[in-house]
């Protein structure tokens, strides 16, 4: 990482961050080839959100941790680009939970589970956390889900009543709101196909969602109702907002 | 590419596409390590465009070739991206111009130099062409600029009084500009320093764009007055017009 990317103070800084993280990771074969597209996309959604957790980001991220808090078996899943931009975050959330972390990757390669599996094992390990990391012998599947993005644990993900899913594909958001799961969704495009299937969205950037529920979990914020189209329509018109704001006549 | 990408008929072909041609030209050296994210961003306001070109794009299209028709010395400068994207088309609108092309990168090796201008030599070759590749002994400054991206051609980007920039950095686009030359911008984003500096702006995806440009410029369309800010405001009220459309509540 360049010397003006290493520098906190500089305005680009958690920009920088996180493509060296990503750059890192593609080095260390973990990611899948459309990782870095995937985040392009991204980067141009928390522009419009001015790169900042809005409101009722905020709002979305308190009601997750608490339904996170409240789950009888709770579990985050985890693929490549998460692991990249964010492992040790997820890893201290799972700490927090008591929870496992369980590695669900959509291109599903034995080179790339290894890679994912001993990244994480040896963050868990560095930073003494302990936490449970599945996905290396899955033994069960996702319904309405075909071929290796179906691959589960049984007692993981087949077995949670709550589940956080960061950057997931729609299909299988969906698949996961069929079962009858709380399915928590991290999603910088309000109109993204898993953003609207989730039970509770979070339209905010990885990292800052991150270390927001960090902060949140361990108060222990009871559940309230969460209206998800309220959440989405705020986001939405913060965006539109924002956008409509650039006045060029 | 996968089946599915080969037939024209799949709704995501053309984004699929773009993808593929840009893989192939990673393998080959002749991207930048930042190229995926920045085409990811791309993808993201195409989406918001709707994967069209919109009326106000192809007016800016038109007033574009009308000023590459009139120029003197009008001159394309490309870079990785694009070589990618749309090599071939962007090699034909040369050729139509009977101007030359030149390769003007912001992260300047010369590996990367050598691939894209192999990569384009051979194009130029196999479509018998014969549209000239400059790029390969730049013995010009951009004034204004620091570095290896500053240098060019003195009788190519120096010398033009219109230049045709896709995918265009800010800070080079605003030097062309104080250069005194017309600097016709493709680029995704109505709020990027890019489409701002432009003296015409086409808010569209690069390979729609070459394509119109292959259709009009032969029509030799007379150059009108063009209001650059019209064109923006009509491109990002389209954008934030179909985004409020998307209605949660």
């Amino acid at each position: 990482m360049g010397k003006h990317a290493a520098d906190p103070s500089h305005p680009r800084y958690r920009s920088l961050l996180m493509r060296y993280r990503l750059e890192e990771a593609a080095e260390k074969g973990m990611l899948a080839g459309s990782a870095m597209i995937a985040h392009g996309r991204g980067e141009a959604f928390d522009y419009l959100l001015g790169e900042q957790t809005i409101p009722s980001a905020y709002e979305a991220t308190k009601a997750a941790a608490a339904r996170l808090v409240a789950a009888k078996n709770p579990i985050i899943s985890l693929n490549g680009n998460v692991v990249a931009l964010a492992g040790e975050e997820m890893l201290r959330i799972a700490a927090l939970l008591k929870c496992p972390v369980e590695i669900n990757i959509f291109y599903r390669t034995p080179e790339r589970m290894k890679a994912l599996l001993d990244h994480l094992n040896g963050l868990s390990d560095e930073l003494n956390l302990n936490v449970e990391i599945l996905g290396a012998s899955p033994d069960g599947k996702i319904p309405g889900l075909e071929g290796p993005r179906a691959k589960c644990h049984a007692a993981g993900i087949l077995a949670c009543d709550v589940i956080l899913v960061p950057l997931e594909d729609g299909d299988r958001c969906e698949a996961l709101v069929s079962m009858g799961k709380q399915v928590l969704v991290i999603d910088l495009n309000p109109l993204s196909r898993s953003a609207k299937m989730g039970s509770v969205t979070m339209v905010d950037e990885l990292s800052r969602v991150a270390n927001n529920l960090i902060e949140i979990i361990p108060k222990q914020p009871d559940v309230e109702e969460w209206n998800n189209n309220v959440g989405l329509q705020s986001a939405l018109d913060h965006i539109v907002k924002s956008m409509g704001n650039n006045i060029f006549l």
